[in-house]
């Protein structure tokens, strides 16, 4: 494990936690709190980071919240406040990227370089070409789609192609020849906790990034029972709406600190 | 055909043209004479907007390229020149987005919103509703990937499945399944001609959209002879780095038009 995954490790070490936040501002459902702030998104996660880093392994901001808002400012500031205020919580840049070399390597550029992202995750359907200007920061993690949460992602991922399904063809490519740098690991949705269970099987040593817990429908209980390792940092449990959203009033920061403690715990609970 | 596609058609009819040029300025390449000037890719795109927008049918340009140099001001700036000069002129831009259906809408809004795109280019590893809120926008264009140009398009793209590779799926969702606005099209690389020929085959009224040629290898000939139907407005062939960098001079942007024109008139000759 290189740069990434160790901070993860140490982080999920150090904090007891497999719980990755997502900071997925989004203005109709901001408190009034920061509603009417000059940078309601950026005021809004520091409040979110201040109460809940004692409490995760990993950051989670999903790109397109500030891109279709037109605050990508407040992204760049998100993840330096991040880096300054929660050192070695390292931060997970969700972009899900992918394109030829040549146009990859600037997509590398600007989540890395840019926005000084520790990590991002990338769309394999493009192949090797696609992933692998992002593999070649060897410091950085590269989450790479796998079988996603959302109700339509067997329209191609579950295809069947010489006995096995997409989303195996994946994670085989991902175990067997892209992760040259030790820095790969691959997306899993809370929501099919079988085809977790089989990938896990399939990567005993990958990490992986399972969203679809909370607002989505995954079990917690699940995702630890197929998905955990008997070592820290191969397991990411992303929550967003939950933890963020848990509180609505001016005290919205503290209460996403207590969700996130609370799933923590009962991620905690599960493990064997 | 919607909006998008109608506005492609009448471009096309109009300059006689089925060539999109992509406006990816990258510094390394950019010509002395705009290099130090503050908005570089504006004043680059604009120079090569006035000169080739007689010969084209629509533009693309890249997303990464400016969002990796931080340069995403010029972005918008040079989509809103093109509507504004070259009205009648569609323009792409070309993301490469899918993600779970709330996220997706935010890209949706940031693409057809905040930048004002014509279109989008769509990756559908995530299945449909990932790429539905793109569709949802019913006068916008959502380009689907299909066969790819990069020369790992395959690692996945041609695993086959049921008797049919990837891409075939991804043509038959699109054609049968996800159209239901009449705004959908493939984008199809002009480096496999053998796979356009049969998704032609299978698609005849989807428009393509067919990178590839120029800097990448792909044939000319063989795109106007797989990929041309009898009407126009079926096909967008793109070239970027061959048309944008074909001069290095002060006239960068007449031996843009040169370029063009000459590529344009190329296709036209292989028609039948």
């Amino acid at each position: 494990m290189t740069k990434f995954f160790e901070l993860v490790a140490e982080a999920s070490v150090r904090n007891r936690s497999m719980v990755c936040v997502g900071l997925d501002p989004d203005m109709a459902k901001l408190p009034e709190a920061v509603k009417g702030s000059r940078e309601p998104f950026f005021d809004f996660n520091r409040a979110i980071v201040d109460a809940t880093k004692g409490y995760v392994c990993c950051y989670k901001p999903q790109a397109a919240f500030y891109a279709g808002a037109d605050r990508d400012g407040e992204l760049l500031k998100t993840i330096g406040y991040i880096h300054e205020t929660a050192p070695g919580i390292p931060v997970i840049l969700d972009v899900k990227r992918g394109d030829i070399g040549s146009t990859a390597a600037q997509y590398a550029k600007e989540a890395f370089e840019r926005y000084g992202a520790d990590a991002v995750t990338v769309n394999p359907y493009m192949g090797l070409d696609a992933v692998k200007p992002f593999l070649d920061y060897e410091d950085k993690g590269v989450i790479i789609l796998c079988r996603t949460s959302n109700p339509h992602s067997g329209d191609l991922q579950n295809l069947v192609a010489d006995g096995k399904a997409l989303y195996e063809h994946v994670a085989e490519l991902v175990r067997d020849e892209w992760n040259w740098n030790g820095n790969a690991g691959l997306v899993v949705g809370a929501t099919y906790p079988e085809e977790l269970a089989k990938l896990r099987k399939m990567c005993p040593e990958l990490p992986f990034l399972v969203p679809g817990v909370g607002a989505q429908g995954g079990s917690v209980e699940e995702v630890v029972k197929h998905g955990a390792t008997a070592d820290w940092g191969r397991l990411m449990i992303n929550s967003s709406r939950g933890i963020i959203f848990a509180g609505k009033g001016a005290d919205f920061g503290e209460a996403a600190g207590v969700a996130a403690k609370k799933l923590r715990d009962e991620v905690n609970g599960c493990r064997k």
